[in-house]
């Protein structure tokens, strides 16, 4: 095994999950020198492949058995509806002590799902980076992606207050910055901030899909911010966003309920000519803005930053 | 009077309005040197002090009757609502065979609140140039603003053909590609691609204001991609955004009645526990992206090219 270094974390972690945020994580955390020696695994032997073209993990081990069995760290980094099936696989063979965490986007249900698997000896401290692009796969991961974003951990009361701080650590190290909630809180959060947008902006696409007297080269070619905004936010991995829903149902019905109620409010002030009303919501909203861009996180820029960005040359 | 260069289009145009879409206009046409004197106007003695400070006309005239008097192109830069009002206030200053023209976000009750007040000698063609940011005023302008968007005109069938040629000529000058439609499915073209995407856009982040057991620092901590991109829809201006919803009324009921069917059979799906169904829907809307991006409409990059893009230093 790899002496750590001094300025290590973990000596040796694997990563369940090379796509976006797993082959993002394993370039953030080499370039941090967190750690000693960093495994990565994938079910999918293309995946494997690529991330061992990459080189962004010290090794890439196709066995789940073989690639956790030594680690003193494993983050699940495959959508929320998998974590169960992966925990029960890599169970019988974790070491003593090891810490088991996550990236998934829905924290109640995972944190079950995962839990019943594991031995005691296990440590399990659930975490979230809120990071994210709607690409997928090894080749759309990059270092910078947790920079200046927050990861959420939900730790129970039993977990040791020692491998909560070496988990929030080495987020440190990839750049976020750390917070900690209860897991039914973080899927409240979630919901208002991202599960509902998310499902806002499928729907939206699906309708403009949809019509009949509006073609798709109109929708293409006449998106204006607000829809072209959704079509990115839209674009981003089913697979990923089905499993959301499915397991954080609470929360996004809640909101959705909310939601509607106050888009039938508006949509009677346009029926009934209330202009006062519209202006007061519209001007409302702006503040939160402001808000975003003062915690830096989002830059303001005309044309939202598309002016000094280049297409990919591919 | 300025001669014209050989290259000019028109001999003297007025902006009136010089506020995000108008002052950025007025540097497109001077960097375009498709007109011989532009002379810019604002109801607001702010605004004219500062685009004269700005240099982006040849003369700020605050006087709309001798701003308009000598122009062979008149064009309205103001919210939608303001439309009407503007075009009586300076019908009787307009010089014979004037061609009119606006750039506001709704073409079947601006025509119609403009063309009353007009001169028979007037040539009123509506335009809509589909660009624009969520920021408002004359420092917000770029010249670089209408690159490759659209400008849907529309004409109507008693239009002299030259006229309707010199204004898509002035537009493709500006950088624009320029398209010909009726007012009225230009309204539900933009009700699908703009306006109801705004709506709730504007709702999500009401909703999102709005909760008691979610905190304001939450909310804007955590603003992943979904709602992030929401909060900047939402910061843009509410006087133009409640003269859209009140003057485009009928298209965006109808379309807002699609969305809230399509969402209301999502929201069934993640009741019932429909996996399939949404991954089939989620899985669809992925292609409207790739046609946006096939068209230029936008840049794919990772992040949404935030990276790439710094803050404004002031």
């Amino acid at each position: 095994m790899t002496d750590p270094s001094p300025s290590s974390v973990f000596e040796r972690i694997t990563l369940c999950g090379l796509g976006l945020i797993g082959s993002s994580l394993a370039r953030a955390i080499q370039a941090s020198g967190a750690v000693g020696e960093l495994i990565g695994t994938d079910h999918s032997e293309t995946v494997c492949a690529r991330a061992d073209e990459l080189g962004i993990c010290s090794h890439v081990v196709p066995s789940l058995a073989e690639a956790v069995q030594d680690s003193d760290l494993v983050i699940l980094c495959v959508p929320v509806g998998a974590m169960g099936e992966l925990a029960q696989a890599m169970a019988p063979h974790l070491r003593d002590g090891v810490i088991i965490s996550d990236v998934g986007s829905v924290k109640d249900h995972v944190t079950e799902a995962v839990r019943q698997h594991l031995p005691d000896t296990a440590h399990l401290i659930p975490a979230h980076p809120i990071a994210g692009t709607e690409h997928s796969g090894p080749d759309a991961g990059f270092a910078e992606l947790f920079e200046n974003r927050w990861c959420i951990l939900t730790p129970d009361a039993d977990t040791p207050a020692d491998a909560v701080a070496k988990l929030r650590l080495l987020w440190e190290r990839c750049g976020a910055k750390v917070d900690e909630m209860t897991p039914a809180h973080h899927d409240l959060v979630l919901a208002v901030t991202s599960h509902v947008p998310h499902l806002i902006a499928y729907t939206m696409v699906g309708v403009a899909d949809d019509m009949e007297r509006v073609t798709e080269n109109e929708v293409i070619n006449y998106s204006a911010a607000g829809f072209r905004d959704f079509t990115r936010i839209a674009a981003s991995d089913p697979t990923m966003w089905r499993d959301v829903f499915l397991t954080n149902r609470k929360a996004t019905l809640e909101i959705l309920g909310r939601f509607t109620e106050e888009l039938f409010a508006l949509q009677r002030a346009i029926r009934t000519d209330d202009g006062e009303a519209l202006h007061q919501y519209f001007t409302r909203t702006r503040a939160i803005r402001r808000g975003i861009l003062d915690a830096g996180q989002d830059v303001d820029v005309p044309d939202f930053g598309r002016r000094a960005a280049k297409p990919p040359s591919d």
